[in-house]
């Protein structure tokens, strides 16, 4: 057998050392389905002294990153330190500079540079490769990529952040308000001491930017993903959603439409037989719509050691065995600015609920404001009498813009037995 | 850019037209991903009269399909022209041995002669992939061989035959019987007018050994694949199903156990919240498990023009781009030959439906039966009375050994009581 591909390790968090494990465990199997062995020969991480519960002794520890990144005699550098700017992108930029072939799980990385990033791997002869920044374990890059090449895709949407799925998960399983579960989840694990990044959806955000690119041939532009994330969910929308027939899910979709593409990330509701809504828990799911496969689905562990280590080394035995593809499909210089549809101007169906004051006009005076926007209204939910009192009200629309809908509920919002603030949630049809 | 790629399509019935058609509609898109523009130059088919509805006069027509698959000019032969043997098998070799790329849709040819054929291409120097062979435009081959090279796979589990999934679905939706449901789908070209091929399972067999072989690095054995159909599966046995919270499904299984392998295709019952058991109608649906990734999913369209063209293309965009990969993602030298579980010694839970007289000691005795050969009874159930009638029992059982269950239904079967064959499926735990 050949002699061994050279490999070296920035980052020994969580996915740093289940990587090594992976390739300690089947260093073999690697070898025989990548036609060489793989060695581990080079580490860096922030924390030397750091007891991590694996065996360092016969690998060079580098304190300098970009010493290791340009090392010359290292093949292959893999990059899992994370953060969009900063050492990350020094170690990428470094290695791709020098040729080698670089592997990264860095979402955050590849969502604001990731088109410049292809752009110099290709000028240097280097190779970027990034299965593990999507969905964990599910091999979402490889399918669009290669597995669809095929077809025009016209679209995707995904579970793209298994802590959402979880909360979300929880929430419509407990009936217990979004603060309980992420405490808890917080308690287990599930989402970080500060949850923003996730909760937010700027994680599902990045892998979204990643995902449009990838399946549209165009520029990764995370600016212009439109983003909500799940804080506004309540217990009471979960309710309803359940009686309406829905799941409401925080989804990731890109859209092509007359030449200009949709991006964005927000809770929605979705009919509660499709595919995605019985996705559940921390597991993730990508659907791809292209026009000769139709739709196909992918799901499985969307994060942990294991699966994102099994995302890496997927990307390593290609690099080893000499797959080594354009990073968004096409060659840098081909992938076109993307020209995003304003979120003025989305059409979709709305989910709407409103704490009024139980009193005669309220519901004419709702539907009026509606009506002033020729939003067709597809049902109404009152449950119970009150009078005099607060009372929730829900509404489904039919297909409206985004932004009629949003001067509808301006008015709303201004009328006197309207007292909070009403909440929306777009109706997927998916 | 550089110079087409001459490819040769072999056999023009739906696939074949389905190819030419995605390759005109996408010249450009298949050109700019494969990064050299695809020209369909020859094809063959046994019938050069029929109208197609597709334009063949740019294209060289062979009456000797070997002629063709041999041709200097041509780089890429795609055979879709079916079956195990015969004029299939003689492209397939004559192209390989003349070292070209051959892509293939052919499962039968696949299963039945899979590790030659790979020799064969290795020994030439040509490569052989067969993407659309198993799943339609699912890409589970690209996902096994690449997507998991980092794990080892324990157990696959699919459901690999649209026709068998469409009737058990229909089946359970109108509560209707196998014959008349198969009669239904003949009529709607859902399932040949000689269905034997899909719904005694060998389809799904030919897909299963490729899995098989893929996942645990073994020679193709679709002559040790267990292999049951859908035939007598019988609406009562749906109704009982749903009472019990299980989905019939067809799957086919692999299944790695202390070095041996589990081969075997038939209905099963899974729980109804599984994953695979939502998985309705003409779709299908592969899930793998790794030991780093977890559990992976994979569903879409198993098969039909569109997803079987999209499945060829994904193989001829690898080919163009030097994606050339060892046909089961070992060298055909290392495939090792399996050693099969033999399926007496199979381990599992089973579902029991009797028809039995309504008399006292009938369910003693059927439960002696059982307790002789140590199986443990989980449930047992019997609606209505009717003494001196016949009456359906249904039992579910814990786990026991197929030659334990099978002796217990042969003392079973010919107890005085027991009116009619017992019929039996197995319980898969997912």
């Amino acid at each position: 057998m050949s002699e061994a591909v050279k490999v070296a390790v920035a980052g020994l968090g969580t996915v740093g050392v289940g990587t090594l494990r992976l390739i300690e465990t089947h260093g073999d199997l690697i070898a025989a389905r990548a036609g060489r062995p793989v060695l581990v020969s080079a580490v860096t991480a922030r924390d030397r002294a750091r007891d991590r519960g694996i065996d360092l002794s016969s690998v060079r520890w580098f304190e300098d990153p970009i010493a290791l990144a340009t090392d010359r005699e290292i093949d292959v550098v893999i990059e899992l330190i994370g953060g969009s700017d900063g050492i990350a992108k020094n170690v990428v930029e470094a290695a791709l500079r020098a040729g080698k072939q670089v592997i990264t799980a860095n979402k955050a990385l590849m969502a604001h540079h990731g088109s410049d990033l292809a752009a110099l791997a290709e000028a240097s002869g280097a190779t970027l490769a990034y299965e593990a920044a999507v969905a964990g374990g599910i091999p979402v890059i490889k399918t669009l990529r290669e597995g669809l090449a095929g077809n025009a895709v016209s679209r995707i949407h995904g579970i793209l952040n298994g802590t959402c799925n979880y909360i979300l998960s929880t929430m419509r399983e407990t009936g217990r308000e979004f603060g309980e579960v992420l405490a808890e989840a917080q308690e287990l694990g599930y989402a970080e001491a500060d949850p923003g990044f996730d909760i937010d959806g700027i994680d599902a955000a990045h892998k979204l930017a990643l995902l449009s690119a990838l399946a549209f041939g165009t520029r990764v532009a995370f600016d212009q993903v439109h983003i909500e994330g799940i804080r506004e969910v309540s217990a009471l929308d979960m309710a309803y959603a359940d009686e309406l027939g829905f799941r409401i899910k925080l989804l990731g979709i890109a859209r092509r439409l007359n030449g200009q593409v949709e991006q964005r990330v927000h809770p929605c509701m979705v009919e509660s037989h499709a595919p995605i809504a019985n996705v559940e828990g921390v597991f993730n799911a990508v659907v791809a719509e292209g026009d000769f496969v139709g739709t196909v689905m992918t799901e499985g562990r969307g994060a942990g050691a294991g699966p994102t280590a099994s995302a890496v080394v997927a990307d390593l035995v290609d690099a080893v065995r000499g797959v080594t593809l354009p990073a968004f499909a096409l060659p840098a210089e081909a992938l076109t600015p993307v020209e995003v549809l304003p979120m003025a101007d989305h059409v979709g169906s709305h989910y709407i609920r409103l704490t009024v004051l139980d009193r005669p006009g309220v519901i004419a005076d709702i539907a009026a404001a509606l009506r002033d926007e020729a939003i067709s209204v597809e049902a109404m939910l009152q449950r119970g009498r009150a009078p005099g009192e607060a009372v929730t009200v829900v509404i489904t629309t039919h297909e409206t813009t985004e932004a009629a809908m949003n001067r509808a509920l301006e008015v709303i919002a201004g009328q006197g037995a309207v007292l909070e603030r009403p909440r929306r949630i777009r109706i997927e049809a998916l």
